[in-house]
């Protein structure tokens, strides 16, 4: 069977680079070719490099970038993964889907639109059925979005928990990775020995984003869930790995353990269906007394592909009525470009692609 | 008028280095000696110094490290401000008291102890007299404590709140500074491009102390206060000042507004007596949309003495029923040894030294 | 006697910040007004504020930042001290120096210039006498640079050895401070938990800087001093505070303990001068094995106007014919806005303002 | 052909978790026990996990850490694994030895001794001969040394220009990682921020080191190399990946673009032989202007088993008769337990195991 042929869009970014690595040897995808703004035109991955972590083979390193052109993109390839700046992305993407192409983006242009999901597949896999009301989709191009870095995260345990519970309020606070705001982001005088607690739109992000994953899309309407969600953000000196604190309220409400077990025990399709960038377990649960730390789990969820996919949670605490519990996930990873890659395998799985 | 004769005990560690730097010139107290284990004995000041953003005096930092004596201590000196780890404070405390030396302490060893308040001077006030009814105190001996470093910052913004408005719900994320873990602490390979989501035994004191300094001490006991406090804590690779993020909800519910306005204009017994190391303002209210940040807040406060001795707050925004803002505290300074330095300046006012 | 009026360019940057700090309540000087590029335009101090560890008055805070312009400063100021970027200072300051404006600048513009002096006033206060060389100097307009950040911690003692041994050869590596890339500067992915071994034209700077200094200025000419230099620079996460490793050969060779007394005991004029921003002791010698240390040491000075302006050597150990040494320096005050600030007082004790 | 069974020392540092790390899946070596002191028995590698950038198999953390017991490795391993601090790795080393083991170890107590190599097989591959002369050698006990972590980075780029140009003078000025310390090393409050620049004996070692595995072993005697080296050391803040500054003079002077050539091109004994951990290029050689860093450059070296194995070299600059160059390794792998699971792999090709 021969590889879909994908482009990928802001190739210099943090974001586009992650793309890369996680299209690396993919068994389903094969990348046609990287884009990015103008200036870049020309220069090799190699020149541009971001990631730190990943040691990519040679001749992905000496892959070119290529102006961004629509007609050209539309004409190779059949998908597109979009690390475009979210305040440029909009136009490029929806060009792209006019054009016939499946844009699975990481930019927060389109994730309230109106028959865009914001999918995550272990979270919402129902919500993919709300692209087919996209008025390109006929033509084969539609648009589906990865809910921001930091919804990421707590999306699937605050699922697992509704489903098992009822959620009734979530305080999430955040301590979010520098990686999160691109390259070059935060100024390293801001940055070293230093937490800097605002971070724009993202507060409003999580609780927007929270209520339309975890609401319900019936007649080509999304119907938000109803729980209070209160967030605070704030950026803290690591490279990678969104570390969140939540307080939660269920209507049942359960013991520590029963809570741990019911994370832990929790698979969504991409398990059943076994798609290459899933992990065995999407939420791993530690049991360590200082776990989960960015530098130690931001890589969680099996060797191979689904590195840095998995959301590992610790510290579980049942505190009267609430419970108290830490959230870590890769957000360049699985909030990131690892999240738009699964979206496109889930896709595929269900003959979108 | 001479001044009063000080010991400074566990010199050789952060806090009490900070009581030194506290009490270099004080027009109150000065210091008799330095103090602390054994094996420290015979150093200097400059040997062991710890302190990185105070110049001291030279003759400051010549002076000797003595063991720990307390009849020695109990003959020179009236008042003895420790800096002694909690797990061995208890005992030396406690002889120290016995011997009439008023003891200002930031160990945590008393803090729950029957006739021991926690004493903020804008907080509590009043809990000064619980003192008067420790056995001790009829030979001038007695222990007052500060509180955690991390109840300290919220502890003057949820006074000032709750006299306003009531209060009946707290939950709070700390990102607490390495010095918090006095030295050697936190290994640097676990704190460099890291945040560990866990510092023992901080969140039940958070819990328990706010529950007492916002409680009432009637007929020799404590009453605690009754809302909801809900304490998630992290240390996070930033030097010297904690941040904490609160949602809070309140009895009657005012505009955010309101809510600076009520923080901003907050004074208490300190501020009326004009104590030396108090701040003029002990709540500053920051507008800007990134502030309060470690690197630039932590030394707030007017200058000179009450450097560092001012809660700072910023990023007040209502929610629905529910406020949210940020808080940073100097946690050596105020939540350590200026806070002991400012209780000893609060009982001397009030003819107990 | 009043004050001489002088202007703060580039106000906004981090350089400009440690001026107006420089500047505060200083005896000789009182800043007339801030500039910077058009943007900044109407801004307060406060709105851009940089520097991290300094309390500014409120009054300085509420200064308002201009667009810069020659005339109006010209008009209002005797002096300007100069925190422009490199590569845009060259045309303002010699317009400024063409209508009578005596420029301290920290830019490197002009450092090779024909009759430009980098002053250092402990290592080459006749330099100076190149100034009245200029041809706008009869109008009262000149230009006196100071030595890059680099140059400027390692100059002092170089000078202190040459002068009583001879040198040979000069091998030095940098582990230069954050703040010296200026704001935004080196992007935060980068900076954490890394170096960088790369800063664009440090080395050469080093290397010529060095020569011109501890050259002679004879007949309007300079001359340069000949011994080898070489250099290697890196960025290293720390704030504040420029690092250098030194490798040096002397004609005669003392043992380590004679350097040392040679560095402690070395005085230059703004010591027999009692300049303002002078230290006593420009080169500080630590015995201590670990020292100097950029968190420690890069404060260091009398305390008060010359804190940070002292330059602190340690680590001094003799190999055959070869000496080892390490020097810290302060690089937005030395070796940046207090350097000019202390080139400006040397002049006006010269009788050139 | 069944493996070789092996025994990890020093099983709860750093350097004893690369090494399980490096023989994970080794096609030579099966780990046979994990060893520590007395206080770690009984727990398991992941309760003591130090390393945060590879993902161990769950198997691997599973495994149980024993206290360290002569006889008993005697009886199970043929070789030995050693990341016991240098302080106490002395005695139980040699009675390994004794004991019939083949030590590999990281550890310094016995890199001076007589008959002792301290072995980089792309540097010195005749002086495993020395251990031949070990009076353990005829029951199979011996003890091979790698170099300390800031020597190893150098070796093999400076034996490659001495075989081609002759070598004269080295200076050298490190920046060393954090993990060099091993657990819990440096504390963060001295870490974050700052440098150090003392540790304690790397100037010495860096200096006998090179000395004597530049040198030549004859006739049982080691004869060191004679070329002057003068060694600056500091600690920064990075997690891993000494990155060091060098001056060399060669006899014959080459131009910058024929040492890079030299460089690049070099090859030793463990390519020509193909081993398991020996990268193919042991010399990577940068053309960027800002490389090698240790964020994008420790893990150098082919995908596999050699992840960190390379020495990555860049900024080669001719200046005079000098050479100015920076180059880094991975100093808990090539300059730890990877160099000594290399030097394991050479042994048993040259028929010792």
């Amino acid at each position: 069977m021969s590889k879909i042929r994908v482009a990928v869009l802001g190739a210099t970014g943090m974001i586009g680079q992650r793309f890369v690595q996680m299209l690396e040897d993919h068994p389903y995808f094969e990348i046609e070719g990287l884009y990015a703004s103008e200036r870049s035109c020309g220069k090799k991955l190699k020149d541009v490099l971001k990631v730190r972590d990943h040691v990519f083979k040679e001749e992905t390193l000496g892959m070119g970038i290529e102006a961004t052109d629509v007609k050209k993109i539309a004409k190779n390839s059949r998908a597109a993964f979009s690390g475009i700046p979210s305040d440029i992305a909009g136009r490029t993407e929806s060009d792209l889907a006019k054009n016939g192409v499946a844009v699975f983006t990481n930019a927060g242009a389109h994730r309230m639109d109106r028959n865009v999901a914001i999918l995550i597949p272990e979270v919402n896999p129902s919500h993919l059925n709300s692209v087919k009301d996209q008025d390109t989709y006929k033509n084969g191009g539609y648009i589906v979005t990865n809910a921001n870095c930091s919804s990421t995260g707590i999306a699937p345990p605050l699922t697992a928990i509704r489903n098992a519970y009822g959620l009734d309020f979530v305080s999430v606070s955040t301590y979010q990775a520098l990686s999160g705001a691109g390259y070059p982001g935060v100024p390293s005088l801001d940055a070293v020995g230093n937490v800097i607690p605002f971070i724009s739109g993202e507060e409003e992000k999580i609780e927007s984003e929270l209520a339309k994953m975890l609401g319900t899309y019936e007649k080509g309407e999304f119907r938000y869930a109803k729980f209070v969600t209160l967030a605070n953000c704030a950026r803290v000196p690591v490279i990678d790995g969104h570390l969140e604190s939540l307080v939660i309220r269920t209507d049942k409400i359960p013991s520590a353990d029963e809570l741990a077990e019911t994370l832990r025990s929790y698979r969504g399709e991409p398990q059943t269906l076994k798609l290459p960038s899933a992990p065995e377990q999407p939420i791993i649960v530690r049991n360590e007394d200082n776990r989960p730390q960015p530098a130690l789990d931001a890589m969680a969820g099996a060797p191979g592909r689904a590195k840095g996919m998995s959301v590992v949670v610790g510290r579980i605490r049942k505190s009267g009525e609430y419970h108290k519990l830490f959230v870590l996930s890769h957000n360049t990873i699985r909030g990131g470009a690892g999240g738009a890659v699964l979206n496109a395998e889930f896709a595929k799985a269900k003959g979108m692609l």
